[in-house]
C-alpha cells in the first residue's frame, strides 16, 4: 500500500520495494522517507529507473531529479523548522555509495543541532558511519523483488571500508523504524508537498 | 586574465573575484578549479548569479547548475582516473556553507585513495575541517571586488563550529595553491572540456 493516492505499481530503491515510503513522484523522480534519519525530516530523492550513476541519468532525469531536491528541500526545511540543508550524494561505490541507485541525501539542519555529537559537521560522520548505512539497513528491514530480506545487495567491500571508526551515536532514532511509522511519516510529507509552490 | 578564451567579464565566487580558475561557463553555471584540493580535481561548481541557498535558484539554474554538475564531474573523473564522485552542497551557513554563494563540491575518488587517512568517508572530514573551509583559504588568498584580501566574508561561526575536532592532514596539497597553479589545471580542464560530449 501507498501513502500516496492512487499509486498502483510498486517503487522501488536499488532492488528494495519501498512504496510505501514514497511521499512525492514525478514521472521520473521519487522521494521518500528514510528508514534511519540521521536527523529529522532525512529523506532521499532519486529517479524512477534504477541506475547506479548519475552520468547515467538522462538530462531530462537529471533537471527533474535536482528540481526536485530544491523543491523536496524547502519543504523538509519548513515543515521540520530547520533553516539549512545538506544535500549529498555518494555517486559510485568508491564514494560510499552502499545501494546502486542513484540517491540524493537531503538533511534539514538547524543551529546547534548536532552539538551534542560533535557540531555541525558531525552529520557526515552519521551519513557514513554504520548509521547511514542503507544497504545494511533496507537488507535488514525493506522487501526486495525476490521477497526474500536477506538477500545481498550494493557494493558492501567499498561501502564498509572506514565505517567502523566512528562512534556509534546512542539515540533512539538511530534504530530503524516501523513500516507504519515511515508510512505515517510519507503521508504527512505528501500532504506538505501540496502546499509547496510548483518553483 | 581568464584560462577561458574570449573571457572578458570578471567572474565572482562570493564576493572573490576567480576568473583565473573558472574552466567552464554556461550562460548560468561557471565551473572552478579549488584552492586547496582535498583530492586532485576537487572542483567547485556555482551559479553566476551569487545567491546563497538552492531555493534562490531558479528552475532554469538549477537545472543548469546540476547538468553542470554530471558532465563536469564525468569530466574529473575521466582524467584524473578516478571511478567514483563525491556531490555534496552545504546548502546554507548551519549545513556548514562557509562562501554564502551555492556551490556543489565535486570530487573525484578512486578505491583506496583515502586509507592513509581513514578510509573511503575521511573525505567528509577533509571538507569539512579546516582544509575545506573555502571561506578562509580564498579569505587569504583571493581578491575581493574591494580588491582586499582581508575582508570578512561568510559565516564563519558556523562554518567553524565543529572543524577543529577532526586530524589536521599533513600533506602539501593542502596548502593554497598560488595563482599560476590554478590558472594551469583550469586551461587543462578548459581542454578537457572540449572534448567531453554535451549530454
Amino acid at each position: 500500500m501507498s501513502a500516496l493516492k492512487g499509486a498502483t505499481v510498486p517503487i522501488y530503491f536499488g532492488s528494495f520495494i519501498v512504496t510505501s515510503q514514497v511521499f512525492h513522484t514525478t514521472p521520473l523522480t521519487f522521494a521518500l522517507v528514510n528508514l534511519k534519519p540521521i536527523l529529522p525530516g532525512h529523506v532521499l530523492v532519486s529517479p524512477r529507473r534504477v541506475v547506479p550513476r548519475v552520468t547515467d541519468l538522462t538530462p531530462a532525469e537529471t533537471s527533474d531529479l535536482f528540481l526536485t531536491v530544491r523543491r523536496v528541500g524547502r519543504m523538509v526545511e519548513r515543515v521540520y523548522g530547520a533553516t539549512s540543508l545538506n544535500i549529498a550524494i555518494q555517486d559510485g561505490a568508491h564514494a560510499g555509495q552502499s545501494v546502486p541507485h542513484v540517491h540524493a541525501h537531503i538533511i534539514p539542519r538547524k543551529a546547534a543541532d548536532l552539538d551534542h555529537v560533535g557540531g555541525t559537521d558531525a552529520v557526515y560522520d552519521l551519513l557514513d558511519g554504520d548509521e547511514g548505512d542503507l544497504g545494511k539497513a533496507f537488507k535488514n528491514s525493506v522487501p526486495t523483488e525476490e521477497g526474500d530480506q536477506s538477500i545481498e545487495v550494493g557494493n558492501g567491500s567499498a561501502a564498509n571500508s572506514g565505517r567502523s571508526r566512528f562512534p556509534v551515536v546512542d539515540n533512539d532514532a538511530r534504530k530503524p523504524r516501523d513500516e507504519e511509522d515511515m508510512r505515517a511519516e510519507a503521508e504527512m510529507l505528501a500532504r506538505e508537498m501540496e502546499n509547496e509552490p510548483l518553483d
